[in-house]
């Protein structure tokens, strides 16, 4: 039986990095497992997620049996009830759990909801000075805030030197800065279909996504609590990272160009007569479907702050390069990419790999030939599982870690066999 | 001197494919240079272009002195002005014209406006039978409809049997359609940067599109001619339709993760404070600036219409395939791709390419290695061209054609070379 702790801590005043100070931030976590002084691992949540990372209180169950739209629902994502345990779905559970890839028999697992998010830390949804949401008024936010308020949290819970930091996605780009922050806290580092910084497309799609809801008028300023939520501007929002998620293959395999059901819910959003002629699609009726529910779980503000956040991170930032950021680092780095990932690519996770290695930091660029695209890193704990896994134990020298450097003579010769004739297939 | 003219023809009585009818079709065209009884060329616009595809009576001017913004804005577009000859860019200018690859000294150039579009052909923001416009009345159009008005123009216009159609885009689509329609009325065939259906991401993304202007409260179910027009949610449609129609490397090498200047207006779209601690980027300023421009230009409604038609069509529809489909096409195709074009992929030609050949259809597939994305086929004009040129004048013998078929006994046999390694680097 694993120990489990759900709890929100109060860390006191706090300053962000923009200058701005909140009194007291308040910090959702879950922990899982006994800390035994070496074995702490920190886990951190993607863009939408939250702490509720594995559900070690109730009965394994499998992704299979979930369904599509739930299964999808899971990814890169909390649950609404976080913090009802056991009540819904974990984001990482088939990685996260006793017995699992990060095994909670063995390691004192930890994750933190970021400020800035909704599921119960700091944030724009919160309550500020007067009682009232803050809205707007909440300090803007940054990923390294995110890494102040885990270590913040860490001290608290009495733990120093953490064996490893482990994240996905922007919750890669957090691990990242831990390594660049705090290079000395660190043991084993495991960043996940990340990178250093943001693409211009990435960066493009994040801000029309913005847009969708900045310009819904029930977004009013950012003060809409207790009244109409901007409800269309996230659903669109949230429709356009569900696409960013995607790729082109895995979207060809699910939908093809299909029709919905009979009993598809083609009301979801407004539409006019002429459109009546035309299908209403197997994958309108799943980003439909998806968007929402995401509503119901995600605070539009919080959407905003978070994606700011992750396009400014930029792991060089303050530094002459990606290396000498990294410089300080005397751990050791896993790196996981997906062939069909277009959000966080194998190229910008080969140029990282890179980074550590003219820092000399041992490092392996496990590369994962997948169809999932960005989703890859949730759906496939099969390919995730046991190089995280056999990293946690044995470091980059682990037995399932595959590398794309062929030798490391001067750290400078790599081979690099990108597959991505899958990536844009049809 | 070529002979421009410029004028809307009444077909009279038009059946839609969805049943419906008008009873009076508008069609808004263009033709260059003189009828010699076998030289007309149909060229069929992209989504949101018009008729105005070439400048022929003014002095040529070179895209590269047009600047960046403005260059893009002519991306798979005609302009504002397309019936003020010489006002305003021309979208294929570089490509048609006299002494260009399609020369208007030798060919007689068409292009109509389609059907459901707005610029000067009936569509929902033209005047229905009350004087007032059509809106969301209109009926439904499809890719049919567009290469049908086409037919009854040309005969208005006495051009029987085309020496060849040629079209880009959703343009290429519409040429597809001629060949399966009118199999005896084209000689030769020119797809470019086109496929025989969308893709689901791409079908995702276009309902997304269409999304944002139904939730924009101004949309008022269509019905907003005379009173606030739904500019928010059409100017995040075109902005998700700009970066389809841009690559990764495009838009590193254009923006990269640059800040704006400081005279960018950043006021385009709704902010909070919080935003203000972060960069207004290059990439953002772009989309908003193009954004602008597009909403004075192009009419919502037509927006959901065409994208819809664009969505529906697909090449097999009615037939077993798509070689059963183009089984009756007499003539020989020339199909383009490029190979960071995620809109209409390089393996979507080719897939098209081996119907072609499995039909015995003469076909030659011309790949374009370009880091240019969609808008290659608008922006290079350089590689596009010559390929064009020398299919009109010979056929898929033209020297400056290269195919992917490396042999063609059976037509089965061929090599595919995708160059994707520059699609999603960055």
């Amino acid at each position: 039986m694993t120990t489990v702790d759900r709890d929100t801590v109060s860390l006191g005043e706090f300053e962000f990095e923009c200058g701005e100070s909140v009194d007291d931030l308040r910090i959702a976590y879950e922990s899982y497992g006994e800390f035994t002084g070496d074995n702490a691992v920190l886990v951190c949540h993607a863009l939408t997620g939250s702490q509720h990372v594995a559900d070690v209180d109730r009965s394994a169950w499998s992704r299979d049996d979930a369904g599509v739209g739930e299964a999808d629902e899971a990814e890169a994502e909390g649950d609404t009830t976080a913090q009802t345990a056991g009540q819904a779905r974990a984001w990482w559970n088939d990685v996260v759990g006793p017995g699992k890839a990060i095994d909670t028999s063995e390691y004192y697992v930890v994750c933190a909801n970021v400020p800035g998010s909704c599921y119960g830390s700091s944030g724009p949804s919160s309550d500020g000075p007067d009682g009232e949401p803050w809205g707007t008024d909440f300090p803007p936010v940054t990923v390294g805030d995110w890494t102040r308020a885990q270590r913040r949290l860490l001290d608290a819970l009495g733990v120093g030197r953490l064996h490893a930091v482990v994240g996905g996605s922007v919750g890669g780009m957090n691990a990242l800065d831990w390594a660049r922050r705090y290079p000395d806290d660190v043991t084993r580092l495991v960043v996940v279909a990340a990178a250093a910084r943001l693409d211009p497309q990435c960066l493009a799609l994040d801000a029309v996504a913005r847009r969708a809801i900045t310009t819904d008028p029930d977004w009013n300023g950012g003060d809409y609590y207790g009244k109409s939520e901007p409800e269309n501007g996230l659903a669109l929002a949230r429709q356009l990272g569900h696409v960013m998620y995607l790729s082109k293959s895995s979207m060809a395999q699910k939908f093809g160009r299909r029709s919905a059901g009979r009993d598809a819910h083609r009301e979801a959003f407004p539409s006019d007569p002429a459109a009546s002629f035309f299908p209403y699609r197997d994958v309108e009726s799943y980003l439909d479907y998806n968007a929402d529910n995401f509503v119901d779980r995600f605070d539009a503000n919080s959407y905003l702050y978070l994606t700011r956040a992750m396009d400014d991170f930029d792991l060089r930032e303050g530094y002459d390069s990606d290396a000498d950021a990294l410089a300080a680092f005397a751990g050791e780095a896993l790196l996981l990419s997906f062939t069909a990932d277009w959000h966080f690519t194998v190229e910008q996770s080969e140029s990282l790999a890179e980074a550590f290695r003219s820092s000399d930091v041992p490092v392996a660029h496990h590369v994962v030939d997948s169809d999932h695209g960005h989703d890859a890193f949730l759906v496939e704990p099969e390919n995730v599982g046991p190089p995280v896994a056999d990293f946690l134990e044995d470091g980059v020298e682990g037995r399932a870690i595959t590398d794309t450097a062929v030798e490391s003579d001067g750290g400078t010769e790599t081979e690099f066999a990108p597959v991505h004739s899958s990536l844009f297939s049809t």
